[in-house]
This record gives C-alpha cells, sequence and structure tokens, in this order.
C-alpha cells in the first residue's frame, strides 16, 4: 500500500486544486470492484426484512434494484469519479442472525478507471434503502460499516481487504 | 417506538405491494432530522484530510458539497421517497483522533413528510467522497457507520436516538 | 371536452413560443391522476412473468419499482412538466388472460398543476421494464397501449375515460 | 427466437435476484435497434399537431428532443439497462391520416451491449411528450402501441418483427 | 445594494463551511426573475440560425427546450441552490443584427426562495445550445454574456438591473 | 473554418430533422477541449472572492466542483450531446484585476466525438455557481463570455482561437 504519510493524494493537482484525474494514457482493462454494507436492527425487525411470506413486499428485492441504480449514479454522486460504461453490477444479500444483514455489491468495467466507488455507492444505496423501508418500525437501525472488500484491474493491480479490517 | 414484531411496513399496501406512501392527508409542518456518519483511517490519513495547509487542496470542502448535493438526489436514490423542497442541508465534520471523521449531516423541509432519509444520504454521500479522495493512499478507510440522530415534526413527533447506540 | 379544432394548445404562447405554463394564479389543490398500459405477450411469457415461484426473481416487483422512480423523472423527460412534490405514487399489476398484463399507475399531488403526465410516465416506464426483462426470450413483445383513465382536483375538474375508449 | 417456456430470463441469476447482466465477455460491435410507438387521437386534434403553419409552436421538434433525451436517459430509468455511450438517435414522425402518428426511434452504439431500450425508451417518451402537449384539448388521446422493430449486432444477431405483429 | 466589502455571503456560515442557506422561516412569496443572454456570431451564422425556412431545422426551438429544461436542472447544477417546484419558464429570443442573438428567460415560483439561479441557468443551457448547434460551421461564436436583468419577491423586494450594465 | 453560408448544420438531417449526429464510423481518438468564462464584478466583491484567509468559505473551490460536476451533465443539459466517458475535466481560476475572474474549463476524451460541449458547459456552470455565490452582496455580477479556446482530436483537427476575439 502507498505510505499515507508521503503518497499525493490524485484528485489534487500540484497546487491543490481538485481535478478529475486524467486517465486518458491508462490501459483499457477489466476491472472488478467488490464493497459491503451491514445494517444493523432489533432481531423483530430482521425477521421482518427476512421473510417474504409473511410480509409480501420484498425489502431486499428493492433495496437490490436501488444498489444497481445507485451504482449506475456513482458519477452524478461523488463529484470526482469517472462516468464509465459499466459491464455488471450485482448486489447480495445475507442475514448474519440475530441482527445483522450484509449487503456485498459487485460492480465491473472495462475501462481505463477502477469502479470501487461503483461498487461502494451501489452498497451504501441498498443500505440506505433498506433503512428507508424499516425505519418505521425502528428508526434506531445503523449502517453499520461500508467497506471495500478487494478490487482487480488497472496498474496498481490487485488489492483485498485484510481479515479482520 | 413501534412494535416492530407488528406493526406493518408502510411502504407496502396491505397485498404486499410496494408503494409510495400517500401523504396528501397529512399536515405541512416543520421538520428537521440530523443524521452522522464515521470514516476510520489510518492516522497518517486523517492528518492528511485534516491538514489544509499541507494539501491545499481541501478533501473536507469537497465532501460537504457531495453530501448536500446527495442530500438533493435523496428522491432519485431511494425508491420510494418523497420529491420535497428541501428548506435548508448542512454538512460539518468533526475529527475524532486519532482515526476517526465524524459527519453530520441536517436537513430541513416544510412538508407533509420527514426528511430522515435526506439527512442519511446526506452523511452517507459525504462519507463516500472522503473514500474516493483517500483511497488512493489508503484503499481500507471504511465507513463505520451512518444513522440518525434525531428528527422532530410531524405526526410522529421527536425521536432522539438514545446514548451509546 | 375542449373543442379540439379552436382551442390553443397552451404549451405554446399567441407567438407559437412553447413555454413551461405559468401556473402561479392557480389554487393549490389535491389533484389524483390514474393512468394504465396493457403489455401483449406470448402465453408462455406471461406465465413466467406472473409465476413468482418459478423465477423467484420478480419481474412486477421491479417495474413496480421502476414505474415509481420513473413518475418521479416526469419533470426531467417531458420538457413542459412542471418539478411537483408528489405525495403518493402506485403501481398495480393485473393479468389480462391468456397473453396481457395490465399496468395501472395512480399519483397523487397537492399543486397548482395535476399529476397527468406522472400517471403516464409511471405506467409508460412500469411497461418498458417489464419489456426489457422478458425480451431475452420474446422481443415481439408490445406495449399495446398507454393511456389516461381518470383526473380530478384544479379548475378543469374531473374527466374520466369513457368506457370502451 | 428463445423458447419462452424454458429460456432463462438473464436478468436474474440462478437463485432468482436480478442483475445488471455482467456483459464484460461480450464483443464491442456496432449494434442498431429501431422501435416505434403510434398516437391516436381526434383529426382535428392530429391537424393540429401537424399544421406548423397554423401553430407555429412545433409539437413535433419539442416531442422529437425528448424522444432523443428519453433515449439517453435510459439507464436512469431502466433499473437492469447498462449505462452505453451512444453513438446516434434519430426520432421520426409518420402522419397515418385520418387519427394517428407514428414515431420511429432509431439508436445506435459500438458496445458489449444492444440498444433495444434505447430505441424503446425514446419512441415511449416521445410520443408521452405529444401527449402532453395536446391533452389540453383532448385527454382522451391514446399511446396505442411501444414495439421494437429490429435489431441487428451482437451474438443474437438481426431481428426483424413479423408484418402486421 | 448590499455593501459587498462588508456584508457575509449568506452561503457559508460563521466558521465559513458552505451551507444551503435554511429558508424555513422566511415567507411563501410570488418570486419572478428575468435573466438574459447573448451570442455573438458572424453574421452568416446568425442567417442561417434565424431562417426557419432555409434550415427547417429550427435552432431556436431546440434552446428554448433545452434552456426551458436547464432551469429545472438548476438545483442539480448549482451546488447550494433550493429544489424549488418552478411555476412557470419561459425562453425568448431576439435578434440583434447583424452578428447577435439576444436570449431572455423568465421563471416564476411561489415559495420561500428566489429564481435569480433560475432564470440565470435557463438563459445560459439555452445559449449553449445553440453554441452547440452552430459550432460546427463556426466554433467562435461566443456567448457574450449571461445576466441577471431583474427579480422580484422575498424580503429583499424588487432589484432591477440599470441600464447600460 | 467552414464556410458558414454554405455548410450544412450537422445536427439537423436534410430534411430538417434534428438528430443526435451518427458517429459509429467516426474513429476512436483523443480528444481535448479547453474552453473559458470570466465573471465581472465589484473590486471590493472580487477581493471577498479572492480572500480565503478572509472568508474561510472558499468560493472557487465550490466552483470547481460544480464546473466539474456541469461537464459530466453535459449529455443531459444539451439535447443533441452524445454522452462520453470522460477521461478528465480540469477547473481553473485566474483573477484579472480588478475586477474579473476568468474560469478555464479543459476536458478530455477518448471517443467518437469531442468534448467542446463539456468544456463550454464546465465553464459555464462554474460562472453560474460564482455568481450564485456573490448574489446577495453584488446582484449585478456578470458572466461577461463563454467561449472556446481550442479543440484537438477527430477528423476536424486541431483549431485555435486567434488572438483578441
Amino acid at each position: 500500500m502507498t505510505d499515507p504519510e508521503k503518497a499525493p493524494l490524485s484528485h489534487f493537482d500540484e497546487r491543490g486544486a481538485a481535478r478529475m484525474v486524467d486517465v486518458s494514457a491508462k490501459a483499457v482493462t477489466a476491472r472488478v470492484a467488490r464493497a459491503c454494507a451491514r445494517v444493523d436492527m432489533a432481531e423483530a425487525t430482521l425477521a421482518r426484512v427476512l421473510d417474504r411470506r409473511v410480509e409480501k413486499g420484498d425489502v431486499l428485492q428493492i433495496a437490490r434494484i436501488a444498489g444497481i441504480q445507485g451504482a449506475k449514479r456513482t458519477p452524478d454522486l461523488i463529484p470526482l469519479a469517472h462516468p464509465i460504461p459499466l459491464d455488471a453490477v450485482t448486489v447480495e444479500f445475507r442475514p448474519v442472525p440475530p441482527r445483522s444483514l450484509e449487503i456485498r455489491c459487485e460492480a465491473r468495467v472495462t475501462a481505463r478507471t477502477g469502479v470501487e466507488m461503483e461498487a461502494m455507492t451501489g452498497a451504501a444505496v441498498a443500505a440506505l434503502t433498506v433503512y428507508d423501508m424499516v425505519k418505521g418500525i425502528d428508526r434506531s437501525v445503523t449502517i453499520s460499516f461500508v467497506k471495500l472488500l478487494a478490487k482487480s484491474g488497472g496498474r496498481s493491480g490487485t488489492w483485498t481487504r485484510e481479515t479482520g479490517t
């Protein structure tokens, strides 16, 4: 990993002005990123979210669509993100009993720049959408983390989060 | 708080179909919501984010603008959220040494529906933008929570998160 | 109904220039509009769309979310439509065996202008989304109509489509 | 054509979760799609729409711009559509006396995925815009169909709608 | 007019943080703003823009639609602008021979905040669209100014630009 | 330069219908465009805009972000512009004492079509944002021009504005 005490922040030029980094000289390569988010809630709330039969309405399905749409909106939301023609976005859910729901978002592109922000944004928007749908019964529900799990492709190559971080 | 085992999820009708809840019969009242997010990073990364003199570029300023813009995009991102004419949005930052940055977003509206999702979305998008700007030096930076702190206005009145949750 | 041979088209001024009609002098009233769309397809395709158990994935749920989001995007899509703070949007489906799916979208607002276009756009976007999801198995699926069923509120009052038109 | 009773719906994975299909392994090819929509109205309404000299304002010109812009908004509207760098969009009108207006939209792209949805969305948004501009004189105007006419490019090759369907 | 040497910039709080100004305590009043833009070009280019008969295509009609749509997009473009339910937008053109086209945009709203930015943005987007359509024959075309002409409504009341500025 | 009296306007077909020009047969090349805008204001206002120490809040930083975001929104704003995957956008400011601020926006893409409109739109939106932030102290501030400085890449090659125009 780059030494955070010395490396420049690439989103700023040498005079400190923010910029959308110039990627025109980079190679077009296949890139993948995976991020996750976790939503913590009361046990009874989680049961409601997971039980499609009882609710009929499907919180997870709606959150999945919102996450996919959110990943597509990344360049609108993140000021210095590049607009990219995404190849794929998936959003998956995994209950972590007794109180948590884990969300994973994977994004793919064949481009000059990576898709970390698309994966992060997709996971975050899916989590926000879960919150929106259960806040009427439990406002204290918390998005307990959003983080990158892995990314590959591009000059900086493959990166995987160390276990337990 | 509503009992999460029994109360209906208002975003679904009696047959389970998702809907944008009908608020036409609700009163127009002044509503406020405050949410926060926290971003955890290496000490050296936090120092970089906070030191405007060294960087000249200003990570927090950009994240603040992104958070305000993100709050405005809430109805585009959250499928069942109502479009509302926001009265105010603010985003504030507070360093929590040695490794964390806390983000607070407050949203206000005079309307038939609340602004919890605008405050949550504003905080989350500001946090994602901080991540975007430091990921080049530290990809393991984590958004360690996004949660509602308080809301007031409307029929359900004032709600404040209990300390320590 | 206004005589179509003589009445002016309100979206054009006396010199023929298009405009967003000035509604500032109109009263704020509760307004409702309902529109429908129909999607015609092979019998086997309709069976696939309706059978949630077989597919697990839920075409209708996704189309419903897209329709609600589409209704919210109306002022972005329809050049002379006013941006309005929608009070409610619902999208419902009704199979019309053996080959059709009917979609109904209802929109509500308390405003100076009506919601016909929101209801029409919501129905159309839901229908386009159904098409998107089945086009891989049957490209000849047709959106066989999109039309307004009824509207109420505002100076022109209540209008209901005559049976059979 | 794929057998609709057996083929999987590609927008769902094997467990039924919706996804933006991964196109990263597909070839970049030139793709074209053509769709049409028809708007049916009273004879006098059609005369108004077609007579640029009388109206000066130009319903068709505005609907054409809306259709082109609508085709560009496809990935915002259709949840599982890929964002693509469109090469071209055209929208054309053909009166079908005494009561109909036919709209054709053609979209082109050089990409890993097709442009059927862009052509369909462009045709539908142009039709909705015609409706918006004449609804003041005739609310019963109907979009009487939206359908794909032909598409070419990509692995599934060329498809043309059979005459009379 | 406020003394620019002393008055605070309202978009920043007392610590210098940018914010969307809180308008919740302001009165809802009818507000109007008018802005203009001028596009300077070669005489032959202006002739092309103005001659609908020769071109058939209508540069001004398209620029008008773009200006109206642009006014609606103001809160997406201007970071600290409030989303408002616009009552009306008009865009007008006036040739200023031999080389200029003047564009006027008027916006109206009944709200707690003004519409100056909507009028300015509408005029600017209309001007950019004229540029887009003639740049193929004359890239040196210049948008020679964009400025506010007048505004009324709200606590600061009526303001009119002094002649000749 | 093309003769403006004879060359066709490429955004219209031979019958005068507007279109998004078909670029599918063009070569993918590296393209760059630079545009500028100037904002004229009272001396005291300019001093306020430039003095980061006094204001703490940073007008230019916010305008820069708005300009970069605005460049990305070009296909949403300019009806016949192509959606393109931008490689880079930068926005720079240069004070022109005693009363002016010059804004330069540079956009880059590797695509079948140019980035002139992205550079022009980025410069214009940055200028509008400066206006938004100072209008409270000086409504007569004027965007005194927006123009293309240079462009390169593509079949029409390099173009540079002549000095003094």
